[in-house]
């Protein structure tokens, strides 16, 4: 079968290899649709999570049921099913003590383009397939669905682990669709008022769609100031980090009340210092007293919260088809979708592409 | 000066008394705008909270600050503030331990017609003007803000205390304004689908307005049964109670899927059997071993509280003001006000007495 | 082969079945120790769960791996292990909710001697063998590590569900097996006081060594008005439910403060009034305003739970072989330790049965 | 009056000082008992939180009132009281958000010796007393008692905020007095294993009297190395930071398991690098995914958590009297107490001054 893939740092290209093999728990996809993501733009080209060969791409799709192992009870062939990018190991030590996607160490519960070839193949395989794929609903678009295995799960636990009151105050830093699913998880949790940080005309739009009250740009000065300013130096509530360099902690903390949340979404390509370290500003964080704690997580996956998602789509708490801004058709332009990808431009959010 | 009041269990009417005093740490105010609630009703002609003489009635209210005490730092004479209908005692024993409402005593915090004369007067005293006061924002109707107080308050406690995750499914019992409150509080919480049971059509079009999906109605047969029958069997992930007979617990643990929460919204004016009881169902309740927890609370109160809630409202996240069903004009008209609130009908939510 | 069972309603006696067959992910194990429980005595003869015929009891053991399906990894034939009393189904939809317990339904993770044959039998299957079973750490007496599966398990949940601050005050009602170890549960999470309310000597005796400051006895008067006395008429920060008749809550809610959580561990075998109802005082519970949740559960199971429990053994924080009162020799016994177990005297805590 | 002060960073020395006034909420106190701590070395010879000049050093103290404001209720001249380090604004903006120890701004609920005058004074000023003192418990040791204000209190936060499971693994770093209270406040909490990193031999003895199983020295090569491999490989579910350098924070993260908890409990006197940072370790905060929450907070004060920790010794929970190595007499003293504090040797923990 063919597959898009990464040849090694900083090199991608179409590869052969053999069919996936499918255990009794398992289940193996055909792609219905595919989304490139940032992941996968930090996985070759900074090499963030260390060098793979030949290891095939993607980890958000939604895909048709090809086959099913002997002990799937829930699903046959035929099934369009909503593919989480994170497919834990149900039962797992990690999982048993609350962490489903930190199966078998950290982060070993995303298993796409990372442990094993990811979804951008002809077929594509499933760990314990009825734990962890969820029916598509019927009538749901194609474009919107797809957002759902990492965007919206993603991006919506940055709201959920930023500890939100209602009526809270929030900034969330960063438009790239992860934070712009963090704004909508903020709109989601009963946030006020919301500051969103970026700078390109095409997101800032959805952002506003998405329940920001307040746009803010580096081009207008330091954005923590400006935050503090229209806060009455204040601080706010909670901070979702959903882009960002290095050092973006500093300013999340900078941000926060004492008694505020930081809530890290970001995927850390790249360290500093000589032993990449990422920082913590000493004066801001109290001296390590002032009650700000720093929360992250790695994108929740499993049936229960695709279907929960699903949910928030169905019942029109939200529609994700907004970051849907560039759509391919046919399986083959995955490789354009992921250079429009690394390539973003001012009016790119996500690329989707509909294979069938 | 004047106000109305609980003559007895039974009997209002207007009485004389003499303004109250205002020590170092308190507030006096006059009325800007008033709710009469479904409490007072509950309290005059239930008895719920037994008997009360001369009380002057009321615990929802805007006010204008006539005097402050010597200790009082952040307000002045003529300041226009939001008053809630809790007032804590902060620093108290129960407060440390993390519950402001639950003051000297289980429900302490209220202190309005319970403890103390309540807001239908022409002055009236509010305790620690600094922890408990908000200014009422420039440009924010009367109308909406009034609902601020309690309405807001408790309906988003109901559903704060719920554990709604993001997509999940709730059922609201009842559609008075706490109800109501509810089901904007589940809404902004995250909920997928919102169940909200009641029958009367003004408050079914507000429901669907804050985020109901489904209307269910004992019209067309037992509620319960209804629900579980839409949901697959499965139930719901959250219930929240905010009406019904002193029987209603019995519907939201026959609701709850094990695991779910049952937050209670009631107030409860009476009990069953000859003991005063409220009854759970052994069954429903995994005999005792389900996981359906009960949690219940009193709304809370407080500046915080106060201000996030108004910036609810400022923010946009919903419109209150469309539970204002009647508006009076004039600070006598709480009579007329109240006797509405009483004998509701199919187009009453919530009268409101503007006082300027 | 042989077990002994529950014929029906009232009944009990030997029987013969068939060996259990071992699915993939399974694995068969044969009894080293046993021990009967409260729910055997509810089962049979209150009928708690319903009729059930000629279902073999039991759901506290110790076992050693006898077969293991092709997918186990963890273990193999002769390992001694530890067996939960609740085996949930990993990755199913209540545990992906975070409820492993309530897994296919409310209770649904209890499956010995409920929806299966249970572990008085020559040979018992367990489901999922790699997550729900527990090495036996070397040296542990058999005595001690017997209590694991479902004692401390259990009596440590009413612990943890009752939100008990480092120092707070507590009560336990009911000083059976699973009240002791809520006492020992207690302490351990900080307690300060620890009332224990029971009559017992034996049980008294241990309820000491784990923990309780305060013995309370019905015969000294009205309990409820006991601890109220002793505590200045402030009552409880938490109080843990292990025992009483259908009415217990009562007692229990009128016990705690306003903010007070309840947390019940009680299998109410039987309910009251005509529709098998258990009954919440409206007063007490501040007219369903007071903040005083009521939280339950059922037994947590699998491995990690296990593994953490042995080294609170292992590393000396408790002794459970103080409650092993009775002890038996060979695998036969647990007849007469189940009938010892139904007529509890004075000295009994729990029989246990050594079968090597 | 006398006191002994901060004169500029790097000076002490004795200075004469009106008796501080005392306002209607407030009380003033003369000193029975008094601790130096490691943070009035960090205020005056690392300069932690700036310069200070001609301020009274010291916040652990036991106190005798002297005066008390004309809105106090609860306590009387004369009456024998244990005084929180941390003497929150009870009602304040910070405080309705659950943050007491945070109001006014970061850390703004440590007063003394840092906003007004400290404790290690003939008369020190309390701020809403009703609400911050409690009673001495008749009986209670000097010696125990004034270890309640601020090394318990701190060193079970530590344990508390570290999300410590019943049967969890714990590594504490740092055996100082603060250090030796999240060892007991982890066993408190019902941790199982406890790793205590330090090598001084005093503190060690008592390390493994309050419940440290493993004592862990740099000497015998690298700590994480060391626990890691006790543990194989597995690091433990939490970690408390009670000790080290600006890197600490580095270890501690390298020690949790993805879905661990780092507690921080240092009081960070300097950072690294040009900025004033303090790193985490990129890779071993698993790109920012691991779920490794960094929670941290200041000493809890008030009047109940005063009241649960007397209890926590009322009740022979822990005796912290083991923590008074030297113990001196006389009001005086406290100056070479502090000086005993700064030069640590092998045998001390914490000196004690006797006032009476």
């Amino acid at each position: 079968m063919k597959g898009f893939a990464m040849l090694k740092i900083g090199e991608v290209g179409w590869i052969e290899k053999d069919r996936p093999a499918c255990g009794p728990n398992d289940a193996i996809c055909r792609p219905l649709a595919l989304a490139p993501c940032t992941s996968d733009v930090h996985t070759v080209w900074e090499g963030a999570i260390g060098d793979r060969h030949n290891m095939i791409l993607g980890h958000e799709a939604l895909g048709i049921v090809d086959e099913v192992g002997s002990e799937v009870k829930d699903f046959k062939k035929g099934d369009r099913v909503i593919v989480p990018a994170i497919t834990p190991d149900w039962g797992e030590e990690a999982e048993q003590r609350g962490f489903p996607s930190q199966t078998t160490g950290a982060c070993g519960g995303w298993k796409f383009s990372n442990f094993k070839d990811g979804v951008f193949a002809e077929f594509f395989h499933v760990n314990q397939a009825d734990a962890n794929l969820a029916l598509l609903p019927e009538g749901m678009s194609l474009e919107a669905a797809v957002m759902i295995p990492d965007m919206l799960s993603t991006g919506f636990m940055g709201a959920e682990n930023a500890n939100i009151p209602i009526g809270g105050t929030v900034a969330v830093l960063g438009i790239g669709p992860v934070g712009l699913c963090g704004i909508m998880g903020a709109k989601l949790r009963g946030a006020g008022r919301i500051f969103a940080v970026g700078t390109r005309p095409k997101p800032i739009e959805v952002a506003k769609a998405y329940g920001a009250t307040d746009i803010v740009s580096y081009k207008d000065g330091d954005t923590v100031e400006q935050i503090l300013k229209a806060t009455d130096g204040k601080g706010v509530d909670s901070v979702i980090v959903s882009g960002g360099g290095p050092d973006i902690l500093v300013d999340a903390i900078n941000l926060a009340k004492a008694g505020g949340t930081i809530s890290n979404n970001n995927y850390f390509g790249k360290g500093m210092f000589d032993k990449d370290y990422l920082p913590i500003p000493r004066t801001g964080w109290g001296f390590g007293m002032a009650s700000k704690n720093i929360i992250n997580g790695l994108c929740p996956g499993g049936k229960v919260r695709m279907e929960r998602l699903a949910d928030v789509v169905t019942y029109g708490r939200m529609d994700p088809a907004l970051m849907a801004t560039q759509v391919y058709r046919g399986f083959e332009k995955i490789e354009d979708a992921l250079m429009m990808m690394r390539n973003k431009t001012g009016d790119v959010i996500k690329p989707v592409v509909i294979c069938e």
